[in-house]
């Protein structure tokens, strides 16, 4: 199919590589000319406007949007309203709020105009792997994009076939699934990443009590000097808690096994706080998805000003006088 | 190698086969004779008494001793060692706590028997998939029973090569590891089941949090109704998040979304608790596995006193009355 | 000084009754004719409408709106705005989210009008005990509005003064505070309440724990039978933990060790989770304050199916099947 | 009565004081010279060693051990055994692990003496407020001390009577209760401690969040700068948290609102764990207790290797780079 790739940066460029190697047509465009050179010399048609890649697109157009969440989104979508003709679909692909999603698509509608949100993961490793996709929107339109889709996902792979599954492979077997309406799309990707977040964590404490395991302040005879790398390794390998992000542990792990590289000051998109959010608003409890959350907010300082109540408190009713770091 | 299993069981069942389809001349041992009938039909010779195990096993003699934490456990291994001779070895294979291991590698020591603790994770999966296994003992005794670790390890398989390694294959690269002295196995294993609740809880609220989606009680214009084996089954491709555990969640959804065979009393095993232990005496923050941990304890009582003295202190301040449930 | 008081249910009916003792020319407005035939009885002026209320009061008037936060306050006050004439002063004493009173206080100054939050918190006390007030607006006009604030708060009392201060005695220690521009005010009563969830929640906990010692899980010779009562009324002596909370769970635990008429089904109003969309936005992490929140609502179900996903799993990795609650 | 206290650091001096200043017989000895002879200035008998201590009492003697819980209390128990008679009485106010006080009752038994546990709160401020104690023992021997408990506590005090309680004074409404069995009383202690921990971190998460309400990363329209402590003191009248740890907030922001002679490192004595050890034992969830456990072990480090370890999974899955802190 004919496509218009918005956005040529780490995503989108690797977006538009996959759709073009399976066989799309594709034309680019970036505000950032130093994106789009590299792909135009593999053969990416790319263009200077949103106006000319508009022009050079047949109509009904398909546009995916591949940007910052936000207001670059936003600003991008209402530029491109008035160049898009009835019929036209907008894509974004990028990590959108998703009730920013029911809200464009709203607005997309009364211009005739099909909005469908596309949940993307994959990261840096999704033109070789694939990119796994929620996606939300019309039933008819989601459809129509079927060809796309099927060349981002994965693909079936060597994957075992899911126990109580049988009949034809869906496309959730390859890789992308019809999430529901406008918005289901990201908002199953942003709870995706909720998930992320405390599976993450969950192996960061872990890692953590192994290597504390080590420390004088035990027992000598209950200390233990535990190879990191080693666990992460051997867990690959029928555990229960093998999984792709041990996978990226055991590599990080036997790159350096002190990660001296990382200062562990750990950053956090608006996902896992929309995930919160969501939580709330359903009455969920979510302890160990908020925790996660917390445990990076925590880690970007030195100290809180909860810390230090806590020790005015301390001083206050015992006296006690705090331990120099 | 020659090796006597203690307990047939459903995990010691399953490793006396896989030792014995590897090459192992096993004799086997289960106080329940139920349970043995059916391993000497598959070709495992069985004994009825731990003095017949004994007699029958060659000088130095190895027993894997697969039997529930505590106190069997503990009696068994009282009750064999008048029974055995200097440089015997003794495997613990269950899932003992591993300051009990480290104390009775001193007591066997004391009477020049080794004392190996075996972590085994795997599950009812294990006969087919082999174990992942995780070691604790003295260097010389662990390296003498490698064919035995092996043989029930999974080995490489199809598994990619984790980046960052490179020479030739080491052992946690085919499912086991030699973790350090006695007690480091279970020590291992006993954070793996910890970082298990973690993982398995971010799931369990992640896909709350997609189900509640549904909830009537948000904005009609805000509700999903997501087909959570849909979800389950794509996520398990080119997903950050996809793991051995998901692929277990997309198989029981398939089976049923609805799970209406579970009613959501879950069980623990003392790991998880262990795992918080360890933290604590290591004053290392664990707010994820504990809260994993708490949230099993919830699920098994329908209201705590807790519960009731809040709304107590809330009709106390405000006059607050309980809504019905 | 003249004040109309819209809202005479439980809370507002006890302000305009402690504004009326103060000395205040106090005329109230309910739509609810019950709750207002009882202040009428007590000597408050009572009026039928909106209209009527605004024709009673002398320009420039005061409004104080004491209604649920959310659809009725903002159309109260949308219906107020075209009956009030420049310089009238609209007073929001309910628990209004802080960003609606940023919002409402430009439009009012648009219309040359002030809009005052007060956060109040003291619940069926107040009137005797007196009301906490956190106060967001223009300086001048709340200064105005001083002998208002002075009558409804609880004054000094026979409270120690702080260590540390000295002077005249500000407005802070007889129960009011100018927190600053509107919105100001609820958001300190919104981060007081957080506050108030996360204590609440810890005196449950340690109560829950003091309770489950005489659990027949124990060993014999580690249970204690303790009496919660006479725990709770020790503890408001010379401990570390007494405050008024503990005050109440000493009463409601005197009335009823057992408190067997709550079923512990505990409700939330909106502060505790904009305290947690506040710490989000602010990065700060809350995980007790979370935590709170959460326990509420795992409280208000009986399973959660995040519970019943994790016996699933469990199921599907180690054939475990659930224990009978 | 006659009394023998044995550790006379700021605790147990300050205990002696107020046993002697409400006309008890007091022999003091401490190892520390220092310490006694501020305390023999004051007219406290002071003896030179254990032995001489035990000379100078009158049998049955009695002795409150007041001293660091662990080896030192153990190892003085063990000293003062032989040196005792049958009826003799020991009372350890120190704040000893529950388990500790099951096992030495049984020793003392055994013995013909008597052992009573004590936990004590009132911190540096006993001397003058009087000590909120929780006591075990058998309860003979614990009416016997009566006098000294009475002596030691605040006394009902100005505090208003427990709605719900009628008839004549009980010992709980005066600061004491017979908590149960030996054990019980540190039992009762340490879950008070718990608490503690609990309620602290709830204000520190509140007061965080209200600092953070003035950060420059917020829209500038929803920054409020807010006088903390302003808000500490208007919170301690007629608000629902109103506590005396408020007004210890409530006094530190008053001698400085930055709190800038705090760094932040906060530490823990053993009771937080104890009261996690206790919830994990009876399967009680403590969400919110342990968070705040936790939350001082990450106060007391720069980084956690979990930190890096997200960092470095993150950099693994997208090629995320950390933030300069």
């Amino acid at each position: 199919m004919q496509i218009g790739v918005i956005g040529l940066g780490r995503m989108g460029g690797n977006i538009a590589r996959r759709l073009m190697r399976g066989g799309h047509d594709v034309v680019g465009f970036d505000q950032n000319t130093a994106a789009t050179s590299a792909l135009a010399d593999e053969g990416i048609a790319v263009t200077r406007s949103l106006d000319e890649l508009a022009a050079r697109l047949r109509e009904p157009r398909i546009f995916w949007i591949m940007l910052p969440a936000g207001a670059t989104t936003e600003s991008t979508i209402e530029a491109l309203i008035p160049l898009a003709a009835p019929g036209d679909i907008f894509i974004d692909g990028g990590n959108s709020f998703y009730k920013d999603d029911i809200r464009r698509a709203k607005a997309c509608a009364m211009q005739h105009l099909h909005y469908v949100d596309v949940g993307t993961s994959g990261g840096v490793w999704g033109l070789e792997r694939g990119y796994c996709m929620m996606i939300g929107g019309e039933k008819a339109v989601v459809e129509r994009l079927d060809p796309i889709f099927e060349t981002l996902a994965p693909g079936h792979g060597e994957l075992l076939r899911t126990r109580g599954r049988s009949g034809p492979v869906k496309p959730s077997e390859r890789g992308y699934i019809h999430a529901g309406p406008a918005g289901a799309g990201h908002f199953v990707k942003m709870v995706h990443n909720g998930i992320e977040y405390g599976l993450m964590q969950a192996y960061a404490e872990g890692f953590d009590i192994l290597k504390g395991k080590a420390s004088e302040k035990l027992p000598e005879e209950e200390r233990f000097d535990i190879d990191l790398a080693e666990v992460a390794e051997v867990w690959r390998r029928g555990s229960v808690i093998s999984s792709w992000l041990l996978d990226l542990c055991a590599s990080a792990l036997a790159d350096d096994p002190r990660l001296a590289g990382f200062s562990g000051n750990v950053s956090d998109s608006g996902e896992g706080q929309w995930t919160i959010d969501a939580a709330m608003e359903e009455a969920v409890p979510a302890y160990v998805l908020s925790a996660a959350l917390f445990a990076r907010y925590r880690s970007r300082v030195d100290t809180t000003f909860g810390d230090q109540l806590l020790s005015a408190m301390r001083f206050g009713f015992g006296g006690h006088v705090e331990m120099p770091q």
